[in-house]
């Protein structure tokens, strides 16, 4: 397989992080969870060219220890919730399990290490895009 | 292969759009995008649940007809303007071409379809996720 194949994604980096187990990992970004640092592979650093401290980016991942074929959970996995369909949650429980994160860059080092903040991800989990959030009317 | 191998993409749905070539797309949904039908496959629909009209939702494509070797390219494909790192971009062309597209629910048809605004997707374009917004401390 080449890297044209439709819908094959690959991994541009790894998230380097505190956080080693899902137990103790919050299930958003805003609810405590810690700075990370998003190691981008050699091959890929060069697209980080005009990404600059202070920026706010979503980082794309993939939620590698999720399950894909769950099409209903309990929201934030509390059994008194109702099911609800996965794609009206940010369950990591997904067909397609990428996860979406919104963080602000706090330091950029030469060798592609981007530290950010704050970031939900557990440690070893492959980075496959970084976006810049746009600043528009949408708001995204 | 099967749906678990790590990285392999699904599709779960097709943009339905009046948008049919990439010369008369708008770059972002908020540059005068049409309302246009997220058609989940029936496969999927379940996972639709708890989505309801109004919602602020993420819908993640694939771009099937970027490019994934470029690291760089000109903003906005103006060759005046300096060549910048894919990651620093909304560019199509990237390592990992999926389309992050914020929009809102307009109407949801029992067999899966799905009105939202504005979309910015071609007529055809892969769907692989679905995600809400979060009105959370961080605005996602």
């Amino acid at each position: 397989m080449t890297k044209d194949v439709p819908f094959l994604l690959q991994p541009v980096g790894v998230v380097r992080s505190p956080l080693k187990s899902r137990e103790n990992c919050p299930k958003q970004g805003s609810e405590g969870a810690p700075d990370a640092w998003l190691e981008i592979d050699p091959a890929f650093t060069e697209a980080l060219d005009g990404l600059t401290v202070g920026c706010e980016i979503f980082v794309l991942t993939w939620l590698h220890k999720a399950q894909r074929d769950l099409l209903k959970v309990h929201p934030r996995g509390n059994p008194a919730q109702p099911l609800r369909g996965v794609f009206a949650t940010r369950s990591p429980h997904r067909p397609n399990p990428i996860g979406l994160h919104r963080v602000e860059i706090l330091e950029i080092q030469e060798s592609g290490r981007v530290r950010v903040r704050p970031l939900e991800a557990l440690d070893g989990t492959p980075i496959v895009d970084i976006k810049p959030v746009i600043q528009g009317t949408s708001g995204r």
